[in-house]
């Protein structure tokens, strides 16, 4: 029996493309500094994995998510002719992240689920930025698990397993809600339930995590139809 | 400027004491086991900072209020005439503090106070305390900071710099809301502000903790006061 669902963030909840593109082009607005926005979020993404291995294999020592995102805007800055971005303007870009918006269902979809089952995060963003993204799209979590207080990112197993202990309940009673085949299969490898949700995280030219690896336990186009599957 | 609130739990927010006897009352109902309640509760309750301290001072390993909470009842229980009370009534009674009810002023003080404010626990309750805390009253916290996240309790300096670190703000940006001014003294020790709320989670017997010490920086009688004295 599934007590807690916890859901993915950035792609399963959120839509980090379509909302980085939005405040860019806002950006681009004030500040007068034009560039390929679109190519530059999603180099930006695609610097996350391994910007969090340097940290899981030790080469760096424990590091938040804001701070990796930093870190990888000041190296993709000069290829996208940003070398000049002052530092102010550099952290604005970094705090792009805690205004993203969700995908559609997420609001209402959650509420539903939250109505019988325990509902948290469980994301490599640092609490700060769950908490700012949790307000500004006004979603109501019971908790916020994050990699920051386990000092693991996802997908090191003491993520999976830090939130079910914290929730006083067993691997198995407890459900991981993403949109990435990977994050999935590193939890059921801790003994948790899976669910996978199709979302559309790379525009158009997305080409992996499109459909469901075998071996997950549920399958759903959004948080509505995983409240029907699973009997809320 | 404040940024955001964090709040003590039991005392400051839940009425502990009137609700354990509460729920020992239904239970002598249930069960047909009579003892007096009220000094149980009083002295279960007592028992708390000094289990706490045997983590505190390294004499224990790391172990969650609830695990403390139930050594305690095991402790308590020849003393009450309930030596022979079985497993399942012992984890049950563990449970009571998992479904304690707020003060009047709580629910709606909160709402009003989140819109200004980031709000949250910090607790030496466990995390899956709090959640069942927080949907069992239907409060809404941004975050649940819990002694369990620190590996410290209050009042360590770990727990109250904790807090501050994971909501990417200073310690001065924090206020502490709480009705037992050790609590506050020791926040205030670690820079942030404080704010006392007067309850008589003792009951008419209380003789501490009735007004503020000199030094803290708003003393309010419920949250709505506390909202107004903020500018809220």
């Amino acid at each position: 029996m599934i007590k807690a669902l916890v859901f993915d963030v950035f792609g399963t909840l959120f839509d980090w493309r379509g909302s980085l593109i939005d405040s860019f082009e806002a950006f681009e607005h004030e500040r007068g500094l034009a560039a390929d926005w679109p190519a530059l979020v999603e180099a930006w993404r695609a610097a996350y994995a391994p910007s969090m291995d340097l940290v899981r294999h030790g080469r760096l020592p424990w590091t938040n998510l804001d701070a990796l995102h930093r870190a990888s805007l000041d190296e993709l800055a000069p290829r996208f002719g940003l070398a000049g971005l002052e530092e102010s303007a550099r952290a604005e870009c970094v705090q792009f992240w805690h205004r993203l918006e969700p995908w559609p269902d997420v609001r209402a979809g959650m509420a539903r689920l939250r109505e019988r089952f325990t509902v948290a995060t469980l994301s490599n963003g640092n609490v700060a930025l769950l908490v700012d993204l949790a307000r500004h799209a006004d979603i109501r979590f019971d908790a916020l698990f994050s990699a920051e207080i386990f000092r693991h990112y996802k997908p090191d197993p003491e993520t999976y397993r830090g939130a079910a202990e914290l929730l006083g309940i067993g691997a198995e009673e407890l459900m991981l809600v993403a949109a990435h085949n990977a994050d999935l299969r590193a939890a059921a490898a801790c003994g948790l339930r899976t669910a996978f949700l199709a979302r559309c995280e790379w525009g158009p030219r997305q080409v992996s995590d499109l459909t469901a690896e075998d071996g997950i336990d549920v399958a759903a186009r959004d948080l509505f139809e995983l409240a029907e599957r699973l009997g809320g």
